[in-house]
Formats: C-alpha cells, structure tokens, sequence
C-alpha cells in the first residue's frame, strides 16, 4: 500500500539511504551481539556527543529503551512520575509494569504533556511517608513531549534540581529527543549537552527519524549502565547481529544526520503550521501538530489525498518525518487555512 | 574486523542478499507496528507451511520468541521441563524467569542435549503433587537441539503424546528448526510438518539462517497467540517499521530459500564431518559439530585461521552457516585429519 | 499503651474472647499447613453460608486475600478497575503490582468510594482495543466501601451484569463484609447471598471484626480456588499453623458471632451518627463515620481523649469496632453536637 | 485429630504457654500494624541478643522471611546459591521466584545439606562472566540444615569470608536457627552471635520451636532493612495486629526461652538417637534425625502409634519438638533399637 502525502507518524517512514548504505557495508563478518566492532564504538561517540562520559547501548525499540532505563531507577516497590499523557503510560501496553515488576506509574499534569517540578510536587507531596503507600523513585519526562513541545535549557534545570533535591531519579525519553535538539540548538553539541545535562538517562530515538530498528539507551552512570546490558539481554533484547543496529545509529552520528533529518522534518512542520496558526492546540516545536480540525474539515483533507489520525472528536494530528515534501507540507497548510 | 574462515557461529553470518532486496522493497511506506501488508501476510504463508492453522508474528531475538511462546502455557507458579544444557536454561540471561514471571526451569538430561518422555518423567515424577513443589506446566525441547542433533518424527511424537498424557504444553524452540527440517525431510512441507506436528509453539529461526533480525512466533492455538500479542508489545518486542522484519521472513519463505539456506550449512559441515568422524562427540545432524581436540591441535587449526570456539577442555564447536564456502569446509575437515 | 475512646481504627481492636478459646482448643496436635481438621471444615462452611460451591482459604491479611483472588482474574498484562480511592490502589503498598505481576489499575470514580456501571465504562470505554493499551480483565469493589457506604442488591446485580457483559472478572474485597452484611441485611444468609451472588470472589474480613490474623479468601470457580492455593504457598502464606487461623474463622461463623460483632459496631456508629447528621460527608451503613470537623473541633475532641483519624484538612474518620462501648459512641456524638 | 507420638515435624507443635500468656496481654488496645509498643522494641532485644545493630521484622512465615531477606541482596536479573535440598528450592512452592522477580536459584552440593566455599566455587566458578548467564548475588545456607545439621563457627567463617571475596549476599535461613544455636553454644549469646556473625540477613524461627505465627526477619544492614519494610507490606504480610506477632517473639527472647525450648527438643533427639545411632544417616546437631529404616520396619514402628515421615524408600524422618514428651522419646529408640 502506498500512501499518499502522509502525515500519519514518523514511526513509519523509510529508511535513510545513508543508513542502508551502512548497513550492507556491516555484512562482513564480526563478533555476535555487541561485540563487534560497530557496537564498541557507540560509547565514545555519545560521550562525545554529550560531552560527559555515557554507556550507549542499541535496543529495537523506544519502549525497551525506556523500560531498561527506568528499572535501573525504580525498585519494583517504587513509583515513576510520567504525565498521564505520556507515552509509557498510554501507548506501551503496561511495559512498565513488567519491566520494573509491578512499580506504579504516577500521573502528574501540565501543560503540551510536560511536567514542572510543581506539577510533579502535587503528585508525591500527598503522598504519606509509609510503607502503606507506594513511594516516588524517580521521573519520566519527554523530549520533546508528547504533544510535540520542547523543554527548555532552562526547563529541564528546573527538574533535575528538584530530581536531585527528591532524591529521584531522572530519565528522558528521547522518541523525539533529535526534533527537540533541532528546535532548541545552535550547533548539535549544545543543543544535546543542554538538553540532556540534568537527566541521569536517555532513551535517544533514531527510529522516528530515519532509522529501521535502532534506538540507544545513554547511562551517565556507569554502575547502571551494566545494570542495562544484564537487563537487556534478560528482555531479549541483546540482538546477535547488533552490528546492524550499531551502524544505524552510527551513520545518524556521521555528519549530524540525526540532526539534519530532524531539522528536515521540524521545518516541513513550520510549513504545515504556517496555514494553520489559529487552529494550533499546541506551539509547534517539532515534528507534531495538533489542529482543530471538524470531522467535517478532516473528511475534506482526506479527499485531498493527506493521511492523517484524528485527535479527539474535533482535532486531527499531523507528523512530518525526515522525508516529509515540503511541497507536500506547504499544500496541507493551504488546505486547511483555505477549510 | 575480517574473520578469515569463520566456523565461530551462524549467528554472525552476513544477511542473505535476497532479504537485503526484500527489505529495501519494504521502504515504501506503509502502516506502522504489524498492521503492514507484509505482516498482514504472515499468518497465511506459515498457515501453508504446516498445514494447519497457525498464526505468525516476527520478533527481534530467538530469546523473546522461546519466552512469549512458554508465557503462554506455564502460570508464574509452575516449571517447564527443558534440558540442562538447553539455551534457555543456560545462555538466555534469565530470560524465562523474566517472561514467565518466576516460574522455574526444571532440568531433565538426555542424549545429544534431546529429551526423551523417560528423561522428563524422571524429573516430574518425584515432585509431589502438592503446593509446596512447583507443578511442572510446559515442555521445551529443541529441534535442531544444542548439540545439533535432530528429533525424528518418531521421537517427537513419543514426547508429542507423553506431553498430552501428562497435560503439559510443549514448545519448540527452532534457532536451528532449518537445519534440522532440512536434515530430516525431503520436500519442505514433508519436513516442516512432521517435524512440528505435536507442538503448541515453534520459536522459528531465520537469523542463524541467512536473516537480519527476525525470527517467527508460531503458534497454533488462536487465544495463545492473542496472548503473545499483548506480550510482545509489553516486551517492548513490537517495532514500528515491523515491515522489514515481516519482510525478511517472506524473502526466507519465498521459493523455498529457508531451506535451501539451511542446506547449504548442513551440507558444509558434513564436508567438516567427512575429515573427523573418528572425533565427534555427538551426530552431525545439522550445522554444528562438536570435536574432541587437544589444546594444541586447536592451536594449530587456530594458526591456519580457522576460526571456532573452544567447548570445554578438550574439544570444540564449529559451526557452518549458510555462506560457508565449500572449499572452507573441506579444508577445515582436511586439516583436522592431518594433525 | 492504652488508648481511651479509641475511634481510630476497628484493625487494632482486641481480639474476641471466643476466638481465643478456639485458637487455645487448637492447641491439640494436628497436621501442618492446612491440612488439619478445622482447615478442612471451611469450604462447607462458606458453601452452607454462600448458599453456593465455594472453596474458602485462610489467609493472615486483607491485603493478600485481594491480591490472591485478582491474579486468577487478571493476567499480567491485563487491568484491574477499581475505586480511585480504593485500599488495593491507596494503602496497599503496591501489592497488586507485585501479586499481578505488573498489571495495572485503572481508577475508575464514584459516590462514597462506590464503582457504578457506567462509571466504570466512563474508564475503560475509551481505551482502544488493541495491544498498545491495556485491556481491562476485571474489576474490583469494596463492600462496604472505603467510606463506609454499601452496596445494595440491584447496586451489585448492576455490577455482576456489567461485569459478565464485558467479561470482567468481579472481585469484592470484603474487609468489612460482615459490616455490610448487617447493615443490608435480616438474616446473615440472605445478607451475604444477595451481598455476594454476583461476585467471582470474595475477600471476606474477619480481623476488623475481632480477628486475630485471619482472613478468607471465598473463591466461586473451583479452578481459580486451585490457582490460589498454589499461589498461597508462593507468596509465603501458607502458615504452618494454619489450624490457628482456622479456628478464628469458624468460630467468627458459629452461631453467627460475625454478624453480631458487625452489627454491634455497626449500631455503635449509628449512635456516634445521631450527633452528628448535619456534619456528616457520606451515608453511615456501616462503622465508619466521615464527620466535617475543623481543627479547632478536633482538638477539642482530642482534649476530651477521644482518638480518631485526620481525613484531610477539614475532616475526620472514626471507626466503632465490635468492642465500642455504647457510652463511648453516644459520648462522642454528644461532643461533637456539643461543639 | 490427635497425633499419639508425634514425630511427624516440629512445624504442627502447639504454642507454648508463655506465648499465649504474652498474647493475651497485647489485647490491650495499640496502634495498628508495626506501630505498637511490643514491635517497636524488637530492634532492640535482637541487637542485643546478637551484639550487633540490626532490624527485626515480624512476618508469618520462614518462606516470607527468607525471600523477603533475599530481595535486598539479589536482583531480578541475579541468581542464589543454595544447597540443591534447600527448602527455599524445594519446598516453598517457587516463592523465591516470585519475591525476587525472576532470580535464578543455583544448586550446590555439600554433606548434610550444607555448602561449603568449595561446594559454591563449584557451581558458579564455570559461569562465564557475561550477560548471556546469570550471575551470581548471593549465597543462603540453612541453620541448621534441612538434615539438622550445624554450621561451626569455623565453617560459618570461612562462609562468610567466601561471599565477602565474591561480594556475594549471605543470607541464613533458621527456621530451626534455636536448636542450631542451642546446640553450638554455651550461653545464648555467644552461641547466637558466633552463629550468625559473617550473615547479611537472617530467618529467624520461632513457629517450629512453640510459636503460633511469627518468625524475625533480622536484617544486619539499616538500609536493607527499610526494603524489607515496604517488601513487606507489598507481599501482603504486614498484618494489622501486628503486635500478637510481636508478643510471641519476645515471649520467645524472655528469659532465653527460644534456647530452652530448642535444647529440650534437640535432648529429646539424644534420646532416640541413642536407640539407632547405627542407622543415622546425619549426625543428629539438632532436633531431627534421618534413620535407616525398610519399609517392614516402619510399619512396625507405626503400629507402635509412633508418627513420623518416610525419607524416600529406606528410611525415615524424625522430628522433635519444645513439647516432645521424653518417655516417648526414649520409647522411640528403644522401639528401633528392638527392630
């Protein structure tokens, strides 16, 4: 099936060339699992990256990413502060229940899916300091959230502040942590040093963004970092060709890729945006846009040939992807400001 | 890194060009998770394969498939019965406990790292039946087994009624299940239906076999395989672009290359096995042959860049794939007769 | 430490004379775990009393007695509706979690702490059928509930309908059963049947009502009864001693001392009730009383050595016990009128 | 029923009369839970008792106080070393499994039921140091053995030297820890703080030695300890009055009754032992004893109304208890001897 101008999800885009290109190139023969020459490099590339020394390790999917990362924070009689919106809460079929062996998600509210620390206090501050009741171990923030909004620089030190003053552990998930980098930095370097600094992990989405099957849990801790490569394999998760995933996301670090693709992206989302200012749920501040939209508007862009998922009864949510065409971004912004 | 001579493991090998070709075919877009076209398809060719109703659906690792396939036919509180030196008792990190939320490995010997009813009755037989002991629950055997003997449709029915007598479910792990189809059958379908016939779930492997990151899930019981659904995607096992891995395994299926694949390796080794008969500790019935060798004749096979691992003091593994060259194999079986 | 007036809680009240006289009778020697006599008295005790087949375990916690009975109606990837405010999701220290191995709860609202058809659906309506979400299995009720409210027989016809509609499992966590039972009922039998007749199980409540350490776990369906007895000795709940337990529930049923005790507690909390209608935030049917009480009222109470909870900034929770005494109730609600 | 000569195990004894004394005093009104005055001075006695700082939690049973202790010093992803006739891998129904998430028991051999440094080298030296096997946490021996035999100061240190070396967890199962003591020792203390010096965590019994249902969790880490407070309440077994609990157990230190108690039984075990020290299959150190017996002679025996358990095809298990009568005793091994 083809679909025509869609602005269904990143999550179903093709695969950069680039990445093909590395792949093939990992046919030749090496060690199973990480213990080939690709997945040795991944550490120093992101601590690089980041600028402080980090564990990088390919996983398939953004919800293993997220699980492996979290377990390492939260004793299965602890609980993790996400947004009730957010990702792991909603969309990932209880896989933290499992990974983290029945830990509590706890919901907190705020604004585009983000929390602030005060919006996390409200949640854990009622809590009774008593075996009774399930204690906060540590905090789930999106990158950029769930409605597509980005933490500031300034946003982020705000939570690992009050992360550190709780005692709580701290992780960000990264599905789209490359569109929010693109929309917050200047140079990648930055971009990532400022937006990552606080968090004690990362689950660095590549899949959204060009990749086929790589996603990279960062540990700036070296202990669980170990913890991770233990738990990764128990989840099955320690692929035995991982050289395949290692050059994936090796060729998304060559040159800035991954913050290119996003870049890509980001802008086909401006170019929606501009036709439809009025009707954004949502500052735009990466790939993701939430529109206003009638069922009676949205039948009429489906007759136009864009492809699309309501949000809700009278809103839609259109994502542009690394290979968005910005003509077909321009004429949906003109489709709707001309609804 | 070049591995000059590769006999260390098949599942290092280079991907097979055919699934190369596949899988770029996948990039156009279509929907995410499963619900592709390709995915779509599985359920039908495996359906054919075995001749009975089955569903199909790709994980990333053999380990999640033997663990999302046992979930289903032993509680938390109950045991499978495998062999002792069986890979999910020895080589998968913990795996089960993790998927089977505690429940416990019982382990029962045999021949060739196979089972046989005797062999399990032995180690079930003793446990009384009451709650103080863990109940065993599910069987797993594995066809081509650890040692890379086969289970002949005889034997798989014997341990087929054995596990029906005694209520148990019985699981397949099938990291080998090629090589083993391929050795034991004429026409594919002959193969694959006799060799599965009794089992309510086959952990179908295609990485060893030529494939990039995709193994089958079978299972022939439709609520299972419900389960299995909800299981992956709590596992963090449902990718997104679930297309290229649906894609991997139709290139496998299409025109027979599986087992095509998987004869190639079979026929290597016995080119191996031609140089060595007098050493071998156990049949070659598969792609793996097992050696008695000193250290020092190691050494010198090591020194004429045969590549392979030590198993135990005296012996080795050497493991053909499905791009094992001939004159590889041959020599390698020379160079063992001449030391 | 004495506590004078105690209105804090019906959990720490002393245990009731007949119930020690029957514990000291099973001084006699008899077989382990529950395979002693009175043990084995249960089921048809609970079967007469239930007007149904049922199996009946002891358990030493309420809290174990829910978990028990939910894991045979809920798979671990599976959901759990209850009251946002319910004791298994409030002050149970996570123990779903643990005995469900990850599953989740999902809080549903309602009048006094009461589920209804609908308010239920308002939770699990919108949850999209498919594996990213998790999927309801069963619900779970307190009767009487969290604030002492009770469920009359259409209330609960409503939820078993409900409940086989959707195919949910219903369990009722009876910690104060025997409260409600009094409270809905002439005769003890027709109370419990038409309290219970809808439910797949009961955790039924001895200890608040005079208990040592025993609760009974009331399951309807044979095969679950099975799954919990295995479960029992899993969770470390199996006691050695059970014939202990034993006795304190059968003679909680002889000549019916449970009703008695509940509706003892029960006429107590009317009296404190006739103070204090006008102050009153839920219907009192059953013993506990949730009473609008500003801090200065409190500590006014306090100063006449009446104990009792804080239930938020403006409120307070007592509790009568089976052991109340009718001067101390009608003293309270003398006090509090007095204010 | 009443059980004439009861040899059958030590587990169904009834309660000692100090205990139901001291039990019968806590009717006084407290508070709920841990929060009474008896709990809150455990702490203190078993520091005292033991010499060392350390934390003392009631729970109702050795499988709860040995996984709980367990949990804080093994990971999900981790495994115990035990010896291969261990309760907790035997006859606990899988509660290991359960309370640690999935960890992995590993069986060592050893006389007697008990391990050795050598005996756990053995088993976890070949464990390869990677993420593809489970690696070892921690170490549980039994005190005594589950052949009622002892640890020697000697053996207990060289133990405890070995997990330091490994950094392995050292945790002591004593649901017979009295008779081991009273055994080894000349005054309680000595023996006691000899006996579990090198240990992290012990289960303390005091079920089998005359008590109703509370064991002592004794944790020697402050911050293990605080884990086992929330593991606790999680696994359902913080009771509500728990203050009974509490009573027991220091009945049990008043006056060194526990060491009383348990000397008595282990004189009882003289006392038969005398009558057959030909057929022992142990020493006898505690209150058990393992006889050579052909079924023909345990027929004779039971026709004498002595009571006791076969131990697979040619012997038997005897076991004493605080209440063993010692004319029964003494009629024991006369009976055997007269065989």
């Amino acid at each position: 099936m083809t679909l025509a101008k869609p602005f269904l999800s990143d999550n179903a885009a093709a695969v950069h060339p680039k990445l093909w290109e590395a792949m093939r190139k990992a046919d030749e023969p090496d060690n199973p699992y990480d213990g080939d020459a690709l997945s040795g490099e991944l550490d120093a590339h992101f601590t690089a990256l980041f600028g402080r020394e980090c564990a990088a390790l390919w996983v398939a999917t953004g919800t293993a990413a997220n699980c492996l990362a979290l377990a390492t924070m939260c004793a299965p009689h602890g609980g993790v502060v996400c947004h009730a919106e957010a990702h792991i809460e909603v969309d990932e079929g209880g896989a933290p229940g499992f990974y983290l062996h029945g830990a509590k998600l706890m919901h907190a509210d705020g604004e585009g899916a983000k929390l602030t620390p005060q919006g996390i206090a409200a949640v854990i501050d009622p809590i009774r300091n008593d075996v009774h009741q399930v204690q906060p171990h540590a905090i789930a923030i999106t990158q950029a959230s769930e409605y597509g909004c980005t933490y500031s620089p300034d946003e982020l030190g705000a939570l690992g502040a009050f992360a550190k003053e709780r005692r709580l552990g701290l992780h960000m998930d990264g599905a789209r942590f490359a569109n929010a980098a693109a929309f917050l930095g200047g140079s990648p370097e930055t971009a990532a040093r400022s937006a990552s600094g606080p968090v004690d992990s990362l689950a660095f989405g590549f899949i959204k963004n060009g990749g086929m099957g790589a996603e990279a849990v960062i540990m700036f801790d070296p202990e669980a970092a170990m913890q991770v490569r233990y738990r990764r394999k128990r989840a099955g998760h320690l692929q035995c060709k991982g050289r395949y995933l290692a050059a994936q996301i090796l060729a998304m670090l060559d040159n800035g890729l991954w913050l290119a693709n996003a870049a890509h992206a980001n802008a086909a989302a401006q170019e929606v945006a501009a036709g439809c200012a009025d009707r954004l749920l949502h500052p735009v501040e990466a790939n993701e846009l939430f529109v206003r939209l009638t069922p009676a508007e949205r039948d009429a862009l489906r007759s136009q040939d864009f492809a699309f998922y309501d949000w809700g009864a009278d809103s839609a949510r259109f994502v542009t992807a690394w290979n968005t065409r910005s003509e077909d971004a321009v004429a949906l912004g003109k489709a709707i400001t001309a609804l």
